[in-house]
């Protein structure tokens, strides 16, 4: 069975267009490398009945569910708690993150703040902040992760290799300097075809001009190589009618 | 009553992180300068079920409801089918996109998968395309815009002033050349105080230093300013407090 996850990302400023997402393409390439299927994607606020219901949601979906963001020592960080009453556990202080936050701070540093980022639910496991300060964790499948791009890769890259990959999928891609329209129909046949072979058509547009980039997938090699040849044939049709119109 | 929105982005390729999305900061700024607030984000796959039952949960949740992605003439383009299935009206070809298409493609250009993209829910309302090409509709509060983003953002452009606007967001952003932490016990009694005002700390890494950005929000442009007084304060007596140390 292909594993599979949802991501969470938890944040009023994405929400508002302040700040700009960098954590969905990461972790979805990341995911996409181990054939690990990203099912769906939500972008929910600082609240914590959201969260809550987000994550409730999501952790009986999904093989592995990831969040971002929430995690810092201010009063709008919720994440935590919130994951706490989903699993329906206490937050607790967990010794092992107050530890490491005492390495890192000097004990001036470490306030009531800073302490908050020790508080984890119950049961809670570690992951390691490989930039130093507080760690995150994880409750069951349930990943918790910065929403800080370079901190949030760096944990992601510190447990990647803890999921169970799902089996290789092959993808060919190939790019055809004709806007999609002029292929649709061969490439609805194509399809029908190729049933194990998912076939994505994406149109782009530059220096004034439509082209179209097709992406085949299959866990079948052999599959994808087949289709790409008939794939290739319109294409070289279509381009060959085009030029004499 | 503030009007709401939710934003559904439409398309494997984002799941997958073939593809980055440029949509959501676009639709997010935007709806935020007119006192629209965005609720929710879901990216979900080209897959009917998944586009139906999210459009249905949406459509009901919020005011508005924007799709981007999967209008296009080829087979893995199921938006307006699904759109048509969320409401459960017939699919059926809509003269004045008929027209449009006419218009743009010479008739040997304007086949089988063309003609799909004039296909539209029953009661459907036109959104112009202003890049040419085929236009795309609105079923009652659910908008579907293309999913290419120069596309989108023209579509949106074209459907902008026809939203009811909320009342105007008053907002202060205060640079803290500090980590969060230093500031978060502080910022949580400011927040306690000023209750009609939502302070959002968003820590950076920049040049081997952290700091925060802090952003106050509120449609009381009076209570905006009081608590930033009080931000400001906090700043400028922990920068103080950090030059000591």
């Amino acid at each position: 069975m292909t594993p599979t996850a949802i991501l969470i990302i938890i944040g009023n400023e994405i929400l508002s267009g302040r700040t700009e997402d960098r954590n969905i393409a990461y972790v979805a390439k990341e995911l996409d490398i181990r054939g690990i299927k990203l099912l769906e994607v939500r972008i929910v606020p600082d609240v914590e009945e959201a969260i809550v219901n987000t994550v409730n949601w999501a952790r009986k979906e999904a093989t592995y569910v990831f969040t971002t963001g929430g995690i810092g020592p201010t009063h709008d960080d919720i994440t935590p708690q919130s994951i706490a009453k989903a699993f329906g556990v206490p937050l607790l202080e967990n010794k092992h993150a107050r530890a490491a936050l005492e390495a890192h701070y000097p004990p001036e540093k470490l306030n009531e703040g800073r302490l908050k980022m020790a508080k984890m639910p119950e049961g809670a496991v570690l992951i390691e902040n490989p930039c130093g300060g507080g760690p995150t964790f994880s409750v069951e499948n349930v990943y918790v992760l910065a929403g800080v791009p370079r901190i949030m890769q760096a944990m992601f890259d510190s447990v990647k290799d803890t999921l169970t990959p799902g089996d290789p999928l092959y993808t060919n891609t190939i790019n055809c300097a004709l806007p999609e329209g002029d292929i649709a129909v061969g490439l609805s046949d194509i399809q029908d075809r190729h049933t194990a072979v998912e076939i994505g058509s994406y149109p782009y547009y530059k220096e004034g001009r439509f082209g179209t980039v097709l992406v085949l997938r299959s866990k079948d090699e052999a599959a994808v190589a087949a289709a790409s040849r008939d794939v290739q044939a319109l294409v070289d049709l279509k381009k060959k009618e085009a030029r004499k119109m």
